[in-house]
């Protein structure tokens, strides 16, 4: 059977136990199956659903209940991502409300460690502290420009943001619980949504596994931007691991567990995969992990023309932790390239760079595009990475933008 | 005539002549005339002006419509102050909303340089980019702790805030106009609110005068924590003045003027100086400038009781652009202090800190409380320098919290 007829039969199966589910569209792990099932699209803009009814609406793209998109000419330029502008990807629909109305109450069972417990938020709180900018981003950024049109939300640029998160140090926790048990290999963690009746768990679970060393700097966070993590984006309490892509960022986390093989959930061992065109996922191929070096043009953002004279090129760059050495930016769709110096304060290695160059730009059209090089010298390249789920779209060439000058 | 009989005849101009303000309890350029102003306090918390509904109802308290303070317990541990939690003190209403429709074509007029010119927003943009995080300080943040009760709002540590801008330098504005005229040496901005008939312009317009010394670091804003500049907090255009308390920073920003001699507005002139106790403001006595070196406890709060046991100890620490050297955190009132680890991303010189420190607490009570010292030594001091308006405290002793821990 397919993956596409998996999806399918999968969804029929919903239908019948989980109504609601399926009438939201909200079936299955990866986010191609929502696009199957969405509806002929309305006249006019999505609304934003009650859960996120507070973003910004004129700042993004609503193309779903559960996936929502920061708009290229809503970024700005200064650094952090706010949270009414942040995109949403939802694997399974938020949980309840109530349980941020006790935030502190909320448990994390930590298991795969010498002395497994349940621990609290509020006790997470009197074990460390930590305060990270990290790039989130969904791992089908980019899904639009693929010419094998895959199915799922297809995104250009706009499943990513720069956040800033507070918790706790996975670290720490492993020592508050008397150290990793041996021969664990995986760093494991399951999302606490409810899950519908009459399907295998393992078929709908939010579980993913990255390898341990990424508790370097993971933190439990009960906190962003500022203020609790809302229920949208996984409050009361939410893995981070800087670097990785934004499914390894588990939300609203039950359970996170040393484990000595990844996890055996779907979204796991068949989701989230690099399956060559036209195959089907298994287990084994390369997984959705760490972030490829990739950088953007932000403004302008090609949605209107600008006026010729100097224009303010900006954008953003950033990898999975190695710091960006420099960022080059291209007027004529990367056969000549600029050094765009960088603007605004650094937020660490694991958030992005943001970039502005001045350009004399004549009237005419244009093909703006950026690339990063990393302090390894790595550089962003121009092609995509072909794959049959559209994830890990890195290119330049993609993300360029046409721009008319008058 | 006494400031206060000034302030009490001014209002019943205002009265006459401009009735929305007076209703509004807008009245005069100091704070402390809306306290005096204010009607009885209604029974429970005020709500929430219209013009700022969108703040987060919970994290911040209402003075009135034109005085909101973030909460002690609302500031979290993430560097930035999201907007919906940030404190707001306008001196007069804010304009009409239409100014931020179209935001592009807001203008400045330039002045006291060799080509005087009127530049748009739209073209601003055209002359340069910088993003920097200031703290935003009210510089009558504190005056609830003075005993002698000065009138006006009685912020305690709320108003204050750390807010990312991105703008275009005013040394390159200066430059794009033939560059400062010679025998300069202020920095005037003039705000755009529209002023009530039938008063001198003088003893309401919102205008003040920097050294000019500021413009190595001023910006003209128009983009806030990653979003244009709501019109609660200036837009579309604010002078951001790094290091000088808030009401150096002029909103709706509607004239540039590099100057020879200071503002002859009364909120320059008599307003925001340091008076003596008792005494009445007059010019020459120090103004309100650049901030003093200050920090303070946020967690605990002092507003509910702490398990015994390990507390991490939460605060913030900022000057007027002297990097902080460290911060030391007492918990007996300042008999005895201990170093405090700073926390999260330096967001550059005119940010605050973040300071985090584990400290063991027994049931029992305490008065916990903070001192920054920046890199030159200079240490945080214990008392407030005492003045009749009650601006510029910066008492680690005033800003310290009485925790229970059971």
């Amino acid at each position: 059977m397919t993956e596409a007829a998996q999806f399918l039969r999968r969804r029929q199966l919903l239908a019948g136990s989980a109504g609601a589910l399926a009438t939201a569209g909200l079936v299955g792990f990866a986010d191609k199956a929502v696009a199957q099932a969405a509806p002929a699209a309305p006249a006019g803009p999505r609304p934003l659903p009650a859960y996120a009814a507070w973003k910004d609406a004129d700042a993004v793209i609503v193309h779903s209940a559960t996936t929502i998109e920061t708009r290229r000419s809503a970024f700005g330029t200064s650094s952090i991502t706010p949270t009414d502008r942040l995109f949403i990807r939802n694997n399974l629909p938020a949980p309840d409300a109530a349980i941020v109305a006790n935030r502190d109450a909320w448990q994390v069972s930590v298991e795969g460690v010498r002395n497994p417990r349940t621990i609290s938020v509020g006790d997470l709180k009197t074990i460390g502290l930590e305060t990270v900018a990290t790039v989130l981003q969904c791992s089908g950024n980019g899904r639009g420009f693929f010419p094998s049109k895959p199915s799922g939300t297809p995104w250009t640029v706009g499943a990513a943001g720069c956040v800033v998160w507070s918790g706790v140090p996975v670290r720490y926790v492993a020592e508050a619980c008397g150290g990793v048990a041996s021969g664990m290999v995986y760093l494991t963690g399951t999302g606490g949504e409810k899950l519908p009746d009459g399907v295998d768990p393992l078929s709908v679970v939010v579980e993913r596994s990255v390898p341990i060393t990424a508790m370097t700097d993971a933190i439990l966070a009960w906190e962003m931007n500022g203020a609790p993590i809302s229920l949208a984006h996984g409050g009361p309490l939410r893995l981070i691991v800087p670097g990785y892509q934004g499914v390894n960022n588990i939300k609203y986390v039950k359970r996170l567990a040393f484990t000595s093989a990844e996890s055996q959930a779907k979204i796991m061992s068949h989701g989230y995969r690099i399956t060559p065109l036209g195959g089907t996922s298994v287990p084994g191929e390369p997984s959705v992990q760490q972030m490829p070096l990739k950088s953007w043009v932000n403004y302008p953002a090609g949605d209107r023309s600008v006026r010729a004279g100097t224009v303010y090129v900006t954008g953003v760059a950033f990898g999975s932790g190695a710091p960006i050495g420099r960022v080059e930016v291209s007027s004529d769709g990367g056969k000549t390239w600029i050094d765009a110096p960088f603007v605004g304060p650094d937020l660490g290695r694991f958030a992005w760079r943001q970039f502005a160059l001045p350009l004399q730009m004549a009237p005419g059209n244009y093909v703006l595009t950026s690339r990063a090089i990393d302090a390894a010298g790595n550089v962003q390249p121009q092609e995509r990475l072909e794959n049959a789920h559209g994830y890990n779209n890195n290119s330049w060439a993609d993300a360029a933008v046409k721009v008319a000058v008058v």
